[in-house]
């Protein structure tokens, strides 16, 4: 069995001449017989040559999409529709340790709701953090329409930090959307409900049930929502659907669109015709208007407002006394109410309708400086005629739900639902342009940074609910379709279909992705979730288990490709807290944490420190391991919890060996590793002997080949204190060990090297 | 306003002049403009057209894919590496209602350990039903690492059914596995352990920790595994790894790899080496040949076996006297034994050397019945030598780890882990074909049904553990990289990088996609999990809410766009049973239902019936909603839980209307509804006149269809039953809900009708 040995060592020198140059040679199919065997056109390759993305090639734009009921955001790249990442928001995710460490179900802890775990959210609009009403690249808010809920994702990591609940909502939908600055995110309910949490009956539904619109304060130091320094407008029990700031010459204030203002209360099972029917009677519903700017400032100065469960509730009075609500009719069943870039003009379209309407700010300023109003609302907003704001309405299709915008100006697309198609339109003119029809049952749609004050153009999609024929089936429960569509040219031209596959996706927002600066690792020993050093982070070398009663705390490490501790022993009745830290620096290099039988699942990334707490609660024998295929020798990153039943004493505390190892053995071993350390010297030579310090991933790889090196003449060490004493198991474990340790190096060294030859490195003089 | 009602009609009439000819229309950009502008090599739009899938195209393979510490599988089209659905399986999944629903609660629940719910899973190897050793699409098995468990999802409908808990082992790597016809699905242990659940101290380890190989019996018609018809084989303290079942000449046998026969124990904290030195000191482990067939027959006829909690035990002592079990060592620390399809040999490799090892099958025969060992282990187990089965051995590079057959004879495909390539090689002839570089750090790799007897050839996937650089950063969690390679031809072409977006997949099995015959519907009244009718299921109109005593069960409904009931009345402490029929038939018309504060939130496809349970603990107001985007009037597809204080007694019943109607509205309405009717007078004609019934997926919206016009009607009755007593409010209503069913109907047909157009429906003469 030699043979299985030596060639390790052989093949490891082999890399340094060149394997990376062998292999990629294409042969000569033509695209026309390529194009013939799948059927496809010459459009189709067109469509392929916009969006196929080669290996190692970038994306131009990032989209954030709401999860729907999976609870989470989805991130994926534009043109090439790849998915990224899934971010488990309020939904706990194993893969990410999410919900499953202690520090992440802090955060998930924010979200309860009654006292009570929700372990799934309804995502529906996420946001930007923005800058002068810029996508600015920091921060991603997203809502839960089922439980009124906002969070924060900090873009740095793409990791979910904060969740507020809000207090006063049974239900919301019209949230997140930003202010110019951040200064507030808007949250807005859906489904009128009493404020209390108490039992109110629907005879009281006028009376008592309410909606609302809530701007929570961003503390962008903090990169958290203060819910001491936001406030909610009181709102009449209409059903408040989406919301968007104003910008410009409309900054300051806030649009809120709403159904069912007929404050209609279904019961078909007592005969009442349903909820759909009563709530789409009226051939109008309201645009609430509300000035965020003025209200904030009331609010501070202590002028109007009452605290309420902790929120500041400014009561519909006070905001009808202050001129700070306003109502505007708008066509019937509304999804989406859009402020055009330049913040001067407004547009609404109903469901039922098959129009946008646009209304133009400067109107509405003047009825309101005016009061030319209709009238009020049943509970004391005024009204302004329709007639006096409008600007235009132009006929999109049928079914007309969510605009956004084109880096040209005037240029605004709409999703149309009944209609299954996109229309592009000029708001200014007031004309359509061009129809796109599209698969099926489009919801909203987002163009590139299509809500921020500057519009990219380039890409549009649309957010299809079904997809019905349009991929392999996958069982009754089918995928949705996002279909890109280049919207560069005069015309739309559709790309690609993408299905969804986990969740249902309500919105989307895409940003350009150089304005992303994700960190690839954390500074050593991090709480992720707080932003700050661990208190249980370890550094190497300094691993322990404390025990203070019944609370026993492991601080421990990983690194390829071993957990310290191997062996922890508890006892019965125990409080476990088992703290890790990462101690790679590597990119990508990730270990996981999984534990038999206690629901112990972690994701430990590069400089991560986290805790998993659990009640050892019954006697016996469980393994557990690195999840993470992290090194050649993944499985073997491996230990034992032992819970020793109460009153145990042990009897015997050695272990027989499984193998017995002589002086040959270790012999062998050595000489292993000193061929093997020939190799490193080579690659070690070949790299120090170019300019790797220019290329930070080399530098990066170079440090942990340093670490691993360094860890090897330790292990060097041992086996010879061993040896020295005629111990040839320890010995021979400890030689095996340094092996181990040069294997890793190697390993780095010619990752290294490929890079560096890769990427036309040059050699020193 | 009237402009915004009006139009309806005739943008519903301008869908009869072909509103799906516009808009499709391409302008002249340049490929070669494309290509520059984007950076792309001919050889990119090579690539491009392998890949790319124009939108209704089908893909040729759909790959299952492990999702890892997700706990879930994963869905993808091969070649366009789009994913289509994420399953879940360990993991709850709200999207899917997964663990939120009764129904899957109960398959979760099989799934605990020690009483304990385990809300994830490591899931790392599915394996495909299989006929004659060829994939037959049934089913799909996929194991649980951290937690031995094993699970079956029913490819009818991409449905988790059964989770089966191994009721010996606390850790398991080698499954799941099948054996030619799905006899038996196989599961090895991963670290050893007391086959007992109680503490058993280290060192006890080489007598009472063990590993062991269970062959779960699969009862096809039932479409369960039996633990009952199951046995398992006693295995030696060494680390079992992955497994694969013998075919043609070498069916009922089973071969399972291990590594750490060293049987060492770590414990770096205490000095010792660490696992991961201990574990690859020995330059060989073994390989296990066991006799699944004659096993099964000796245990059938009471000669063998023992129950140990609920699973028969063939011991190692009637193992070896019963001629069911051999070991052949192996290069250490492998990773993937593979029957190559004829079924006369047996490929290995292990991760520290750079030689793929491959065994003749009647090499091995034949030293069994010669009694050929080279010894016995320490557990008394015969060791064939190496020297007298090896058919030869090929230097593939460093690291080889998974390998995986092609449609030509003798041609394999092995994933070289240190070096992140692929080397294709011929095991007849043992030598080296072709080596293609990939990114990074490889484990598994599949080809088209490149475990069956009948391999596909055409793709081969690289499943990357790292992605590093591949992709736009995404923080320090990256996605994985599942590269997708041409193995057509002579040399294999490297074609796209998928990321994976969340989980980290351990191993992908592919079939041609054309086996699957999912479903697109269940039978009305389903219980999905059971397959069977649900005893909670209810037809429309039949809707009720029963009490008896604190259970309250509510039948309700769910079709577009309302929930029936629309208001459920409990009292506090009640425990609440709300069941959920689908009454569609349109494929993708699937309704969810989410409810305010008691973490309720199902997913319910056509037919289905789905419960939630809880226990109204705290009175208040929670509404509940559709969360799928099912209709144009789904954010008015809502309701409200009313939970009633201890002692409530209403004051009032009666809800003051928050609108009142007069008979002109009332009029308006119905007039727009006989416009209405027109248009869908037309529709009717235009598919009745066609050849509309040889098309099922109109056949399909025609019933649709035609339930929401008989829907209309009834309203219509109730509507004119109202207008005669002059109640002008609910009049109204039910004009208005008149209406809706019209506009449903009118979707639906005009869906119809353009599914014609589209494609070629003929006039009827």
């Amino acid at each position: 069995m030699k043979k299985s040995h030596k060639p390790w060592v052989t093949v490891l020198a082999a890399g340094l001449i060149g394997l990376f140059a062998v292999g990629q040679a294409w042969s000569d199919d033509s695209l026309k017989d390529v194009m013939k065997k799948r059927g496809l056109t010459e459009k189709d390759i067109l469509a392929a040559a916009k969006t196929y993305t080669p290996t190692g090639g970038r994306d131009e734009y990032l989209a954030f999409s709401s999860g729907g009921q999976s609870g989470q955001v989805i991130v994926y790249g534009v043109p090439s529709m790849r998915i990224l990442k899934y971010i488990g928001v309020f939904t706990p995710e194993p893969w990410q340790g999410y919900g499953f460490d202690d520090e992440s179900k802090e955060v998930l802890a924010q979200g309860r709701i009654n006292g009570k775990d929700i372990t799934y959210g309804d995502t529906h609009h996420p946001a930007f953090s923005e800058t002068n009403g810029d996508y600015d690249g920091q921060y991603l808010f997203i809502n839960d329409k089922a439980n009124p809920r906002v969070a924060v994702i900090d873009l740095k990591d793409f990791e979910t930090k904060q969740i507020v609940v809000n207090p006063l909502f049974k239900s919301e939908h019209g949230g997140a959307f930003v202010t110019p600055n951040t200064e507030y995110v808007m949250e807005a309910t859906q489904y009128p409900a009493p404020y209390s949490d108490d039992f109110v009956p629907l005879s009281e539904f006028n009376d008592k049930y309410r909606g609302g619109l809530t701007y929570w304060k961003f503390d962008r130091d903090k990169g958290q929502l203060d819910m001491a320094r936001s406030f909610t407008f009181e709102l009449p029990p209409y059903s408040q659907d989406l919301s968007d700031a104003g910008k410009g010459p409309s900054m300051g204030w806030g649009f809120t669109n709403s159904f069912c203002s007929e404050r209609y209360v279904g019961g078909i099972e007592k005969g009442r015709p349903p909820f759909e029917a009563g709530c789409s009677s009226k051939d109008t519903d309201f645009l609430h208007v509300t000035n965020w700017k003025k209200a904030a400032e009331l609010v501070n100065a202590g002028k109007i407002g009452k605290k309420v469960k902790g929120m500041t509730v400014i009561s519909l009075k006070e905001a009808t006394a202050n001129d700070l609500l306003y109502l505007i009719p708008e066509p019937k069943s509304p999804h989406g109410v859009d402020v055009v870039p330049t913040g001067d003009k407004i547009v609404v379209s109903g469901k039922l309708d098959s129009h946008t309407w646009v209304y133009d700010w400067n109107k509405i300023q003047n009825a309101m400086k005016n009061k030319k109003f209709e009238g009020k609302d049943p509970y004391g907003i005024p009204i302004i005629p329709i007639k006096a704001v409008l600007h235009t309405s132009v006929a999109v299709g049928l079914g007309p739900l969510h605009t956004q915008f084109d880096s040209k100006p005037c240029i605004a697309y709409t999703s149309i639902y009944v209609d299954s198609m996109i229309t592009k339109w000029d708001y200014c003119k007031g004309k359509v342009l061009d129809q796109l029809p599209i698969h099926y049952n489009v919801g909203h749609l987002v163009a590139m940074e299509g809500d921020s004050v500057k519009p990219d153009g380039h890409y549009l999609i649309a957010l299809n609910k079904l997809s019905i024929d349009r991929f392999n089936p996958v069982g009754p429960l089918h995928p949705q379709n996002h279909q890109l569509i280049d919207i560069s040219g005069d015309k739309m031209k559709l790309l690609y279909d993408m299905p969804i596959p986990l969740g249902e996706p309500h919105y989307v927002v895409a940003i350009k992705a150089d304005k992303l600066k994700p960190e690839v690792r954390y500074k050593s020993g991090w709480n992720s979730r707080k932003n700050e050093r661990s208190q249980w982070k370890t550094r190497a070398g300094r691993e322990k288990i404390e025990r203070n009663g019944n609370e026993v705390h492991v601080y421990g490490t990983v690194i390829r490709s071993h957990i310290t501790p191997e062996i922890i022993e508890v006892k019965e009745g125990d409080n476990v807290h088992i703290h890790l830290t990462n101690l790679e620096r590597a990119e990508d290099e990730v270990h996981g944490f999984a534990m038999y039988g206690h629901n112990v699942q972690l994701s430990i990334e590069p400089g991560k420190t986290v805790t998993t707490s659990f009640k050892a609660d019954k006697p016996g024998v469980y393994p557990y391991y690195c999840t993470e295929f992290c090194s050649a020798l993944h499985l073997e990153m491996e230990g034992y919890l032992l819970v020793t039943p109460k009153g145990y004493q042990a009897t015997k505390t050695s272990l027989n060996e499984g193998t017995q190892y002589t002086k040959a053995d270790y012999d062998k071993q050595v000489k292993t590793n000193i061929e093997t350390q020939k190799v490193i010297d080579q690659v070690v030579a070949f790299i120090t002997s170019h300019n790797y310090k220019d290329f930070p991933t080399v530098v990066g790889l170079v440090e942990d080949a340093t670490d691993q090196l360094g860890f090897a003449d330790n292990a060097k060490k041992k086996a010879e204190e061993f040896a020295a004493k005629g111990d040839w198991n320890k010995a021979m474990g400890w030689a095996n060990q340094w092996w181990q340790y040069q294997v890793k190096t190697a390993d780095l060294g010619l990752r290294a090297k490929t890079y560096l030859e890769q990427h036309g490195a040059k050699k020193l003089k």
